[in-house]
């Protein structure tokens, strides 16, 4: 990337601070990001970096795949976590607590529909589960059109009522199963390398999960995102790829979580390669895949903990790395302002 | 470790949560060992982890090292910086304040004193700076005994206060100089492997910190952690470890910080190795020494952000992470109050 006026005011004011040049690691390119996001048009450093309501949207899908026994839990289980996500019993929803982040839950097509009265529920849903990719595609081309629209439409409402940083997180019984194969089929490489235990199946599930998206690429060979999503994609899925391409046309910053996510960026990315200048990767999860997709995007992850659940959780634990950035770069004292001689 | 009947109750309530087992990676350690501390001498899981005013105390000193040329910046940057921690200026204030953290700054012995009315700054200093240890030892058996017990009030007052979970920083310049030399004698590795390049120093001040280092070294052959400290310590070195110290024996959690702060962790757990039981360690800095302490003690930091800055900064950003832990320890549904059927 050449250094643009605007990046070379940044990095000045991020050199000024009191620390030895570079001290804060990946904390001062944390905070370069958010700067040239919200400064995006001018040649000036920011006066302050802001992350203002953060809000996690959880985007919940089931998969016609499941049925092929490629999960540890049966489908409806997307269902059951839903409505535990909707009286606040999930690890995500600790998460938002603690970091006082908002949460939006969205059906995107589980295979029923849950009832809530939660106003920061959203049905959208696209159908009742995608069909079995391993035995003919997820979706057509307009549940892909469809979708793409009502992921976005959920940030456009966001960043209406002022967010300006984003979190997306997913729930969806087998959604790694359809990642996987959109990985193969965008990357081309090999399946060995796009798929992994999820979250911990058997070394027999593995093969199986192997064998039918081998099954489902055999099928086209087109490298289309659009057509990738309507041959092996998640409703859930869809909706991201919308919704990561809104974050870029608002300006806004997303933070990315695990695997599904990922590869949700990495489609969005190949839709619309502005779209990279938007996105903070919270973390390295334990999925193999996830590894492939981080070097695909030459992203640096924040956060390394093992983790393997989804639902936005890495996401949420990276964010107050961001408020760290934001803070330092807003109110650290300069060399000249704490009379530091170095 | 052998699995005891609190370990195997706290790891019970940990895998009921609806959650893939193990899912939350190192977040579900860092819960067990909160429980276990929070719970010592019971047998069963405690109903609530709780992380109550936590402080960091920020242990000063200056090192006679410093007049050889082995730091960027000249000793007087050590009052310089203090003076910004008491007005709220440097990178920790900033970490300080985004993650509700209290900050205690300890003058352990810094060349000149700084006057300030702040009631967080405690003087309590062992002399003027130590004596450069590549010439003579840095301090005297007493200065040894009576920091142990300096840095131990700090953490007995605070505990008694109702604090229950500490944080450890240091600011001294040319104290990387004093924590290579103290890893070295004790584990008997090569300085090579102990020494780094501090905040950013030069291929030839390098050089002549290993020389330095060795000369001292030269000079003993205790491995006694009492006589290493008076060799080639620091004052802020010595009340760190007298802080450890008291941390195990009032039974909170401390945060490790950076390369010294791990150091002292190892004296500490040298002298006492129950010490080891409270120490959850925030991060892996970008000084080579601090790889070594940390597989000596065996520890899996939990962040790894090419932070070398010191200060507690590496602790404080951890912080979070603890907080996220106790919540979905003690608010996360299990499988039957969700009604999840996996």
């Amino acid at each position: 990337m050449p250094i643009s006026p605007l990046m070379k005011s940044i990095q000045h004011k991020i050199d000024n601070k009191t620390k030895p040049l570079g001290a804060l690691g990946q904390l001062e390119e944390v905070a370069l990001q958010m700067a040239l996001i919200q400064a995006r048009g001018s040649e000036h450093a920011p006066e302050k970096i802001e992350i203002n309501q953060p809000t996690l949207i959880l985007f919940a899908g089931d998969h016609g795949i499941a049925e092929q026994g490629v999960s540890i839990a049966p489908s409806v289980v997307t269902q059951q976590m839903v409505a535990n996500f909707l009286v606040g019993g999930a690890a995500a929803n600790c998460f938002c607590r603690v970091n006082d982040v908002a949460m939006q839950i969205v059906d995107c097509g589980m295979i029923a529909r849950v009832s809530s009265d939660n106003p920061d529920y959203f049905e959208q849903p696209l159908g009742n589960g995608t069909q079995d990719f391993s035995a003919e595609p997820a979706m057509t081309p307009e549940h892909v059109a469809r979708g793409l629209k009502m992921g976005a439409e959920r940030v456009h409402q966001i960043a209406t009522q002022g967010c300006n940083t984003v979190l997306f997180g997913e729930m969806g019984i087998a959604n790694t199963s359809s990642a996987s194969a959109i990985l193969a089929a965008l990357s081309q490489q090999p399946v060995e390398q796009c798929v992994g235990y999820g979250t911990g199946i058997t070394n027999d599930q593995l093969e199986l999960k192997k064998a039918l998206i081998e099954t489902a690429l055999a099928r086209f060979d087109s490298r289309d995102p659009n057509e990738v999503l309507a041959e092996v994609g998640g409703f859930e899925i869809v909706q991201m790829v919308g919704a990561f391409i809104a974050a870029q046309e608002r300006n806004i910053a997303v933070l990315v979580d695990g695997f599904i996510v990922t590869v949700a960026a990495y489609v969005a990315s190949l839709i619309k390669p502005a779209c990279l200048q938007q996105m903070i990767f919270a973390h390295r999860s334990h999925e193999s895949g996830h590894q492939l997709v981080l070097s695909l995007l030459e992203a640096k992850p924040l956060l390394d903990l093992d983790l393997r659940l989804g639902e936005g959780t890495g996401a949420l634990l990276a964010l107050p790395l961001l408020r760290a950035s934001a803070e330092f770069y807003n109110n650290m004292a300069s060399f000249e302002q704490a009379g530091v001689t170095v």
